[in-house]
């Protein structure tokens, strides 16, 4: 899923060096991460999260976690890629997307998705899978169908969103490996 | 889920009683969860779990767990309660169930999803959600629906089943709270 609900379905716009988090990034990533969780309309994590339930979640449980960052060295974006599940179920990977409001628009998030796809084929994973994108959230759904990924689940008021009140939530997801196998 | 593959579509017939969990009854269930699980064909966890990681997902990390308990004082069933979902997401419980293959199509699946569920409504719960029901675990599918699940996302090629290899998984859901609210 992905936090902006302004990304346009476009190629980056801006210069940007995706790479591996470093425990130096904590500082800058803390803040955006705290901001986006604490809008709650987006990711159903708790709204007030510590930092240290933040890094678990998006650093330390993760298998790798990833910093986007601009010419000028801001922090513009984030991901996490894991195991969506464990045993004969761990060849499907799971991802989440933040990307600061203030840089939501410039591409920013298809360039980490589709880092995050060529990250999970490297690591052996054979497809992706979104459990819980919030169907209010229009831009990211729209922004993952155009990257590839199928709604295959609608799982009905599954989001309490502050707004809209119980909302639906999207399972995506992608084959990864070539080619695609059938069933 | 449910993990055998004989459970009947019946009342229980079988008198049990189902009560909460205590460390005592660890050395009886850690056995059953564990021949479940090595087996690989109903659960995406290791199948080579330790004790200690299995208590975790089973016991530690949940709500709630549960046994059921025949006349004779015999293990026939397990069930763990939680949350799906985290801060806006978190009214959605989720439950797994574990039978052992000597107690299956006795009913046993149906009483402890029962019993689950009005655990659920009295945890607050409004909704419970399945995540991962592999589509070859008819038995269960149909257990599930029976007791007014429904199919909400088929995840294709989700589990690498030891026998059929690469086969579909479920998301099933059912809505708890009454009325059922719309959309």
């Amino acid at each position: 899923m992905i936090s902006s609900s302004k990304t346009r379905l476009e190629e980056c716009t801006v210069e940007v060096l995706i790479r591996p988090y470093t425990p130096a990034d904590w500082p800058i990533l803390w803040p955006v991460l705290e901001t986006t969780f604490a809008q709650g309309d987006t990711y159903a994590f708790p709204t007030d999260w510590t930092a240290e339930e933040t890094q678990k979640a998006w650093i330390v449980v993760p298998l790798a976690t990833f910093v986007a960052v601009s010419e000028d060295n801001q922090l513009v974006g984030t991901y996490y890629i894991k195991a969506n599940q464990m045993g004969n179920g761990a060849h499907t990977a799971n991802c989440g997307y933040v990307v600061p409001a203030a840089f939501a628009g410039q591409g920013i998030a298809t360039r980490l998705c589709k880092h995050s796809q060529q990250e999970a084929r490297r690591l052996g994973f054979l497809a992706m899978q979104f459990n819980f994108v919030v169907a209010t959230n229009t831009r990211a759904v729209a922004l993952w169908q155009h990257l590839g990924f199928q709604i295959v689940g609608t799982v009905p008021r599954a989001f309490q969103h502050p707004q809209h009140g119980l909302v639906a939530a999207y399972v995506m997801h992608k084959w990864l490996a070539d080619p695609p196998q059938q069933p």
